[in-house]
């Protein structure tokens, strides 16, 4: 099986049933998965997928839109439909997904969704709004299977049955006392395979990882991925049960921190949607290229300081952007591989010196390695021997530089609590842009004039 | 709760307690879980580490050394215990797991291991160890739930009662026939609601999404992302069930795959271990440096061109570096934004037609907007609006092309079947480079000299 790609046959297929009667349609649908006629409305305008949605069973409408993606905004589809059937699919939708979506709307178009739908599932998801989205809280899903703790066998299976027909799916069984406060989990084969006068007590396993519902979301991500957790729990402060976070709402949180990462290494703004128009993409990429443009001037009033290197030998300008440029590039291969490291496990402190101290002997290495290059080229090809000198000191004090800023930088803004992802390339380069001006033409002077 | 980080505290504690006899080390380790023990284990000598798998009962131990990561080379352990010990742990490792860390041993060492454990066990393993281990064989996990599709209730329950017995947790349960071709899956749920004389027949759910063995296992995580799915099953060419994938396995792929992209991106090669140390970070990154340093020289060489022009206008040196590093700093903007994209879904061709034009306009924006800076301060600040016009034109035409080979670079290696985030900001930036170097000298020698 392969992933599902948008294919033009498909795309023409359902616009030619769109031409057609409802029937149709209906016809042509059921042969689409939800999440697979959810990649189709990337295709198609507003029209259509509200005519689709009105045709499509609550419960497959409600699947669709859960799984379109935010950059293709269900809450504009949802808001468009008619109230009924509109109550009709939220009231279907999983907590989680339903405040997703909700949320992106306006206060207004909020509270007419909500007053709506039956007050239950409204209290819920009302109650899941008040949660920052990118917390413990704003991923959780409310809806959890959960036996108390004094039941028997017959009455915890008889809850589980019971509580799970709203539910497709559920791994865990969570374990509360009277004052519904969590004491453990259990799992559903430990309560088949107990005796029939066993009690909830017996199986309880009260040694569980949960979160409290303030938790960074990156955290939680840590945790699920740190203890291969399916789900986890998720508690108020006084270890009441919330709701439970499942291991696939991580890969979406997984998958965002990953595109921020990238974006903000390479001086995009981070909420730049990746399919975005060009409009938004200057909005995100300008502000940055024009803090760049400030410091490039920085970098080139270097040279400004240097003209009289530059008109006795005016060789020297070539081999000056050839060390600056090489410092970039270093510069950007420490700095990826300290921020991926970061991202991924937080450094103690003697792993932060030791990365340092990596990264000044690969800048010295890589350095010098580059530098003999360029003397062996000074020497035959320019015949000059000092200027090759000149040249090997200044990629070895740049490529040091490089490195040290590098990983120096993102290790420093971890420590004072900034991201370490902005320190994106844009800036690392400024150092080593300044100081690979600066070598070369400050050793020229003391060296060859 | 916290992620679990390594602590001075508790590896003082645990160094401490190796000082002592097993009661008192056993007693220390009680407190932690087997994977904040694999944790610590990345800070605790061979012999150390050795003596705690010792004296950790077999269950824990294979606990622990499940969870090691590769970086920590959990097979040179395995390799180091006593062979009785060693076959009581990898009897009790989940099979993907098991064949994960042998696969990393040269032949003779995987036969001993083999040798030595039940029979059973050695012919599952061996059997994984023949896929590729960055396809669905190579991940998947043989140890599965399944079901006769001609049983009743009762008997699907005992069956799935006695599968379970070894296995930790499971979440579907496969359907097959008689003769172990996959008919579909079925949920724990389902057969407990089920009427007594319900036949796994009539619960099963034929509708299902299921991979080839040979499947990249980058294809597996984007099915598992698209259809949210917990577990997928592994099937030959005949559909006979050979095991599943679950989606923890494809956490720690997506964490492996979205390093290697960032790193590639930054011109570093993908398998630099994040932690590893600097002779290996000068093997994987002086490669890229050397031949960026061949595209540097070919950048420069467009300097060397034009030296009649830097002697007739000193100052236009400076902005040349300006003009080329603006460059470098869009073109990395615009490759970041189109290799995530790319490697999150794929693009048709009308979308990838849109990218490139978007990045063309990107780009003429920009370039205008930066452009315009640097007109009014050669204006300004070098009386010389001539200049400024020069420095306007390259600024923009330099950041177009920027744009352009950003996006296009990476979405043609696409095309031709080369991983696109090899099209690193090294190899764009040359572009950029020697455009931004020619642009403004030929511009100048046209119109100013």
């Amino acid at each position: 099986m392969q992933s599902f790609e948008i294919d033009k046959t498909d795309l023409l297929r359902i616009k030619t049933a769109l031409d057609g009667d409802d029937a149709e349609l209906q016809e042509v649908l059921k042969d689409y998965h939800a999440s697979e006629i959810a990649i189709l409305f990337e295709k198609l305008p507003q029209e259509a997928k509200e005519r689709i949605i009105n045709t499509l069973s609550t419960e497959i409408a409600s699947e669709v839109i859960s799984e379109m993606t935010e950059e293709s905004h269900p809450e504009d589809l949802l808001i468009s439909l008619h109230p009924e059937k509109r109550s009709d699919i939220v009231e279907e939708m999983d907590y989680d997904v339903a405040t997703d979506i909700i949320s992106q709307l306006d206060e207004q178009d909020q509270q007419e969704i909500l007053e709506d739908i039956d007050q239950e599932d409204a209290t819920s998801i009302r109650a899941l709004l008040s949660y920052h989205e990118d917390t413990a809280g704003g991923l959780m899903n409310s809806e959890v299977i959960c036996v108390n703790i004094n039941l028997d066998k017959k009455g915890a299976l008889d809850e589980i049955i019971r509580q799970s027909e709203e539910m497709e799916e559920f791994y865990t069984i969570y374990v509360v006392d009277d004052h519904k406060t969590l004491q453990g989990i259990v799992s559903i084969k430990d309560i088949i395979k107990a005796r029939s006068e066993a009690k909830v007590r017996d199986l309880v396993q009260a040694d569980f990882v949960y979160v409290k519902a303030e938790l960074d979301q990156e955290e939680v991500a840590k945790l699920i991925s740190q203890y291969n957790l399916t789900t986890i729990p998720v508690v108020d402060d006084d270890m009441k049960l919330l709701g439970r976070i499942t291991v696939d709402d991580i890969i979406d949180v997984m998958e965002a921190e990953n595109t921020e990462d990238i974006l903000k290494i390479s001086g995009v703004s981070e909420d730049e949607e990746l399919s975005g128009n060009w409009q938004d993409a200057v909005k995100s990429r300008l502000p940055w290229l024009i803090v760049n443009l400030g410091t490039a001037f920085l970098a080139a009033s270097v040279i400004r300081q240097f003209t009289h290197v530059e008109e006795e030998l005016p060789i020297i300008v070539a081999y000056v952007t050839i060390i600056g440029g090489m410092g970039g590039n270093a510069a950007t291969q420490a700095l990826a591989v300290t921020v991926r490291r970061i991202s991924l496990s937080d450094l103690s402190d003697r792993q932060t010196y030791r990365t340092v101290i990596k990264e000044f002997l690969v800048g010295l290495i890589n350095g010098g390695a580059n530098g003999l290059i360029v003397l062996i080229f000074a020497i035959f090809y320019d015949k000059n021997p000092m200027l090759g000198l000149v040249l090997f000191l200044a990629m070895t004090g740049n490529l040091v530089v490089a490195g040290l800023t590098g990983a120096g930088i993102p290790l420093i803004l971890k420590r004072v609590g900034i991201d370490p992802a902005v320190a994106s390339s844009i800036i690392i380069t400024t150092f080593t842009d300044c100081i690979g001006f600066l070598l070369p033409l400050w050793l020229a002077s003391q060296l060859l004039l």
